[in-house]
Order: C-alpha cells, then sequence, then structure tokens
C-alpha cells in the first residue's frame, strides 16, 4: 500500500478501503505523508465525495490517531456539540440543565477559532475559572459534582487537527464527509457514548440551506450508528444571531439570565429541543414534550441554576459576578446603535454581526490571537420586532472609540428594515 | 486574488482566467504559494479538467515562468519532441537528417528520468561529446555546422519542473491538459518556432491507446495555434520497443547504422514521417511523399551521415568509434534470450523490457541515478518474426553476471511466442 495508489484510486472515484484510510490517517499523523499529498487526497475526496462506510471509516481512524478519553466510569455521558454559529452560548445554559438532571456532564471543549470565541473562552472570562484540570481531577470533579467543562488537555484527534488546518488553507472546508468527520471524530474521542448534534443552517453557519444541513446530519447519524454512538441531529436556525447577545463576557451574561428565567424565545426553543433529546438519549423520559416541560421546572425551581454555581465554584470560578455583573471586565465604550426609519426588522444576517464583532476583538483569526472577552455586540431588536427612527437597535461594547463608532455604523447596515412584518422564524427546523 | 480563491474556482469545476493562471504559476515559482495548495490545484485540474484556452494560458505561463530561449537570429527554428517511450533514438538520428537539408537544428534536451536514458545520456556515451556549450557557444555552432544539441543549461519553464516532480507524487501525472502544457510549455521556452511532435502510444507510453493519443495530439496542436507555433502530431506505435536496441551507448550504435543504411522497418517508418513534417514546416516541400523520398536520398548519398560526423566532432565527440563500435564502453557480460518454442513473436512488451533496461542500469529513477552506458537490450527479433525454439531472440548487454542471467530470463518471459503469424503492426497511427 501507499499513499500515491490510495490518492489515484480516489481521483478515479473509487471507494477507499478501510486499511487505506487507516495507512492514510495513520502516517499523516506520523508525518510519513507529506502535505501536499494529503492536500492532493483531501481535493479528490472534495469532488469525488466518500459514502458513510468510508466517512466512518475515516471518523474512527482519526478518533483514534491520539488519545481517546475514557469515561466509562462515569456511566452513559450524553455529549452535545454545534457545528457553530453567532452567538451560541447553548454550552454554558444546557450543561448544567443536563446536570440538574443527575446525568454527568464531563465536556472537553476547544478554543474557538471563528467569529466569536469558544465555550472555553466564554468561561474564561468569569474571574478565576480553571479551564486546565488534569483528566483525574475532571473525572474527580464529575463524579462529586456532576459537571465539570475543561480545554483540551489531552491530544484528542490530532489527525483531525491536522486536517483542519490543511483544509481551511487549501478551500476544502465545505465537504459534507470532512466536515462529519471532523466533528464526529472529536466526539468519540472525547469519550462521548451518546450523541446530540446542533447543526446550524443560515448565513451563519457552514451550512447556508436546509438540503445540506440535513445531507451533514444524515451523514453524522449514519457514523454514530456504524461507530455504536447513538446520535441525534437538531437542525437549527442560524440566519439571525442566537439570542441577544454576541461576545463572550456578554454571553456569560445572557446565559445566566436565562437560567433564571428571562430566556429569549430563540435561545429557549433550541435549549429545550436539544435538552429533550438529551434527557431521552440519557434515558430520562421518552416524551420529548414532556421532558421540555421537565426542563422549564428546572429552571423554574432554580435547579438548573443552582447546578450552574456549584459547577463555576467547583472549577475555582469567583461567582460574586452573579450578584453584580460589574464584576466581570466591562468595555470602555458602550455606543448605541439606531434605527434609520420606522418599520420591521427583517434581517440581521448573522455573518455580518460575527464579523462585527471579530472586528472589535471578541474572536480569533489565528489561534494565537488573543480574544478581548468585555467587548461584542448587545442585540435589543431582533427580526421581526417593529422599530422606529431614532429607536436603539443594539449597543456596541468595545474599548476603543474609533473602532466601537465605526462598527456601530456598520452594524446599522446590518439591520434591514422594512414596511411589512416579515413571516416568524423557525427556530429549529427539523429533528434528524 | 488569492489561491484559496482559484483553488475553489477549480474545484468547483469553472473556468479559471489568464489572470488566474498567471498569478498561481509566477507565485508558486516565487514559492509564495505551498506545494501543498498546488497540489490540491493540481488535483482540482486532474479531476475537473481545463478547456484549451486554460491549457493555453497554463503553457504560456510556465513558458515564461524562467528563461527563453531567444533563436530568431537562426530563423525558423523546427523543433521536434516525443512524449516517451522505449528505444526511442529518434532525435539522434533525424538531428543530422533535418541538418543536411539547411534547416537548423538547435536542440536543447533534458537528462533523462524513466526506463532509458535521454537524448543527452545517449550522446554522453560517444567519448568527449561535450553537452554544457553555453548559449553564445551553441547558438555559433548551430550558425557554423547547422547542428547543435545541448543540455538544458538555461533555467527553461522552472515552474513546469516543480510542477512536474508535484504531479508524479500526488498521483496527477495522466492528464491531458498537465501532459500537453508540460511538453509545450518547454518546447515555447526552448525557442520553437515550429513543432513536430511524435506523440507515443501504446504500453510503453504515457498514452495508452489512440483515442487519450489523439486527445492530448489535438490539445497539443490547439496549444501551438493559439500560441502562434504551428504544430503537428504524428502519434507512433509503441506496444513493442522502437528499433533493435534500448539502451544509451546501444542506441548510438543503432542510429549510426541507420545513417548508413541499415534501417530497422519501424525506426524507418517513424523518421520518414516526422522527418518529412519538419521539412514541410520548414518550407523544403509540401508534398509528403515526396519528402521522404528526399529523406532517403540523404540517407543513400551519405549526406545525413556526414552531418552526423560533423556535429559530433563539433562538439568535441570523438569520432573514431565509428570505424571501431569497441572504442564506446562494452558491458562485460553478453547473454543470449533463447526462444522456448517455435513459432511467431505475438507480443514484446514495451514497458516491461523499459524495466528490464532500467534495472540493468541504463535508466534512472532517481535524477542522482547513475545511467551506466554500455548496458541494455539488443532485441533480434520483434514481434511478427517466425522463430524457432533455442533460437536467439535478444541479447541481454550487463555488467553483472547474475543481473545478466536473471534479466535474461525476464526478458525470455515477456517474449509471447505463439503458433499464428499476428498483423503486421502499424508504426504510425495518425497524423493531427
Amino acid at each position: 500500500m501507499n499513499i500515491q495508489e490510495i490518492i489515484a484510486k480516489k481521483r478515479d472515484k473509487n471507494k477507499l478501503s478501510k486499511e487505506e484510510i487507516e495507512y492514510f490517517v495513520q502516517n499523516y499523523t506520523n508525518e510519513n505523508i507529506a502535505d501536499y499529498q494529503a492536500a492532493a487526497l483531501v481535493m479528490a475526496i472534495y469532488i469525488n465525495g466518500m459514502d458513510e462506510e468510508e466517512t466512518t471509516n475515516l471518523t474512527l481512524a482519526m478518533a483514534h490517531s491520539g488519545d481517546i478519553l475514557d469515561l466509562s466510569e462515569l456511566g452513559t455521558v450524553v455529549d452535545k456539540h454545534s457545528t457553530g454559529g453567532i452567538g451560541d452560548k447553548i454550552t454554558l445554559i444546557l450543561a448544567p440543565i443536563i446536570s440538574s438532571f443527575d446525568i454527568p456532564v464531563a465536556k472537553m471543549s476547544g478554543k474557538g477559532l471563528g467569529y466569536t470565541g469558544g465555550t472555553i473562552d466564554k468561561l474564561e472570562s468569569i474571574p478565576n475559572y480553571k479551564t486546565n484540570l488534569t483528566i483525574e481531577e475532571f473525572i474527580q470533579k464529575v463524579k462529586q459534582n456532576g459537571i465539570a467543562v475543561i480545554s483540551q488537555t489531552l491530544k484528542l484527534a490530532p489527525a483531525d487537527k491536522k486536517l483542519y488546518a490543511l483544509r481551511d488553507v487549501i478551500s476544502a472546508t465545505e465537504s459534507i464527509p470532512l466536515i462529519s468527520s471532523s466533528i464526529m471524530s472529536k466526539k468519540i474521542a472525547a469519550g462521548a457514548s451518546k450523541i446530540v448534534l446542533d447543526v446550524t443552517c443560515g448565513i451563519g453557519a457552514f451550512m447556508k440551506n436546509l438540503k445540506d444541513a440535513e445531507k451533514l446530519a444524515k451523514m453524522m447519524k449514519k457514523i454514530g450508528e456504524l461507530a455504536h454512538k447513538e446520535t441525534i441531529c437538531i437542525i437549527t436556525n442560524m440566519e439571525e444571531p442566537l439570542g441577544k447577545t454576541v461576545g463572550n463576557s456578554l454571553e456569560v451574561i445572557e446565559s445566566v439570565e436565562f437560567l433564571k428565567g428571562n430566556m429569549e424565545q430563540d435561545v429557549k426553543e433550541v435549549i429545550l429541543e436539544l435538552g429533550s433529546y438529551m434527557l431521552k438519549l440519557a434515558g430520562k423520559g421518552e416524551n420529548i414534550k414532556q421532558n421540555k416541560q421537565k426542563i422549564l421546572n428546572n429552571i423554574e425551581n432554580g435547579k438548573a441554576f443552582e447546578k450552574f454555581k456549584v459547577w463555576i465554584e467547583s472549577q475555582n470560578g469567583d461567582i460574586s459576578f452573579l450578584e453584580d455583573y460589574k464584576k466581570l471586565k466591562k468595555a470602555k465604550y458602550i455606543v448605541p446603535v439606531l434605527a434609520q426609519n420606522n418599520g420591521y426588522v427583517t434581517s440581521l444576517n448573522a455573518q455580518k454581526v460575527g464579523e462585527i464583532s471579530r472586528n472589535l476583538g471578541a474572536g480569533r483569526i489565528k489561534k494565537e490571537d488573543i480574544i478581548l472577552p468585555e467587548v461584542g455586540v448587545v442585540l435589543e431588536k431582533k427580526v421581526g420586532y417593529a422599530v422606529q427612527k431614532g429607536e436603539i437597535l443594539a449597543y456596541i461594547h468595545a474599548n476603543n472609540e474609533e473602532l466601537a463608532n465605526s462598527q456601530a455604523k456598520e452594524l446599522q447596515k446590518v439591520y434591514e428594515i422594512q414596511n411589512n412584518k416579515p413571516e416568524p422564524k423557525k427556530n429549529v427546523l427539523k429533528v434528524i
């Protein structure tokens, strides 16, 4: 077996065997296969595709290219993952909710590369929150409190890491087999026994339309099935940002407010849908409608919020900010964005809001970039809201006055305001 | 413009503009584009193709990526090039024939990478023949004697050199646009004003069947047209080796014998066809049949052989070997290959004979490999010959006894001998 033969096979639209895929992944991880050879194979996969079996074999080979986190002593761990979006604070909210049902939450999460930070970046905006526990401490905390969320300390799926970086520079990101194997390999390496996937769909997501999102969802569900990890995919709307904040500490505050019962409608629908299926997979109830009510109950009775406090404190986080948000870092300038005319908000392009948020310093382009936790955008009005000329649509939180003003102007342009009220948006598009 | 956009465009089956192709070629040559990005683009080109205009733009961009040899002071220079084959000594014979018609022959040739050496390797088996003249000396010699053949001293088409090496390791060699642009870029950089291409076809060639050979020929003819270099392609048979020898000094001897009038039938047909079209392009006669006769005349009357002597001597070669072939290096062991049964030779796989020849040391795998000029194969019987059990089919010329014997056995296996006389083979398959 050699890499040239493997490339030629995929180049000619043939199916790769398990052994060939493993040969490629192992030797690419060990640097016995050059980047240019991997690039040629990846491009051939992008163009000619991979079937479910090939994609599953690629997923498993990548999952086994490094460490595998063994969570078996914790029982059934249901992991949740999102394919990415703007204003996505779901994990911050869902982790304590799930834990409040005595389902173990043991989550290893990466730093974000994109418009805003990842879950770890958001958690790091809480003073003293410790993300880098040892594996022993991590498991110990889950056993003790039922919940822990740490940054990726193990070498999980290093093959995926190399391929992901390569795909980015050779225009080979938007490929169903490559995206699905990348996501699923990390989930499998991170020790999940069952998986709920939030497949985002729309202008602010990888998948721009429902058809592609369904394809990706079906592929990941199939991989889960073939890899014996029960998987459910929820396709959610990512045309406008999720919730009312985009930015790291701003999203922490929105998450806390949610757990206190102040729920934005779109976040609420997504949380209830994902959470209910996680409860189902964890054996806590077959009926989704009933599960949604159970979740609402645990928010109302304070159990979920209580769990949030236990979690943050157990990882050394200073929870005094819960009484006074001023204890979090604050941006120096807060500039309002005003409506230019009367009407209804008909569009609020998530990708453009993401770009503004990154311009402000809330996200990274390169992994070395430093995130400013305090900056971002607060969206007071979203799609469907009636607004009047001069009314405040949003606030820019920035550390630089000039940047604050220029981005406020940008955001003003992103708001489309028209006379007719738009159709109400669906937040959950499909369950697969 | 950036390389990711260019890759994405070809990945999605779109046509690349002249500017995009030039951007790629220039920046890849200057190492501003990484090998892995070039690999992804090359694979996308391989799979999704390029039309005639794109291929011409690629050709011209590669031709202009380095030096361009200016032969304008010599008048119309008709270059000849072969897409490669086993036992291909055509240039050694054709160069002095063409020169004997007062058509300037100014040829810059590369070393061979493959089963046998290239033209330069073959010439270097002549004692003292000097291949590395300066450009001034080179042009001076053509002006003085009408002929010179030197090794590639200029940096001709460095982009092609890089892409050629890359294609080899990523399984992207057999692509019509990539092969044709590689060949034509070198011809254009080498200063040809008109071009006759020997497009080999069969088991011993890049193009395995007539359909592919025709596609390649048509593409190269079109590139020639778009680049204002009149081009004629002759598709020739490469199922069995060309002529009776494979190996460097062995082929020099066969070439000399040819010029003395001892012509192998297949070599003769190819020489007459290619030569006649070269005469036509040089304005020395429109009628191909008559041109063939003129060439035969210049062999019979000794003019072509005389030109060979002038050429070799003018490049410092010791021509005393013409009187006594023993003055060339000789292999230590000459081992006959005997027929195992009575019948007709029905097949003599050119590729396998090439492999044997390379095993003996007549060719290179890596460009650092050292060629043994004296080793090779002499084929006494070729396809269509009647043979008797025990009769000599061929001789192995080797420097190592064990290797000689093992390769003799291999060659014996390559000879297919059957009862029925095969159809006579066509040596020239098509003119395009």
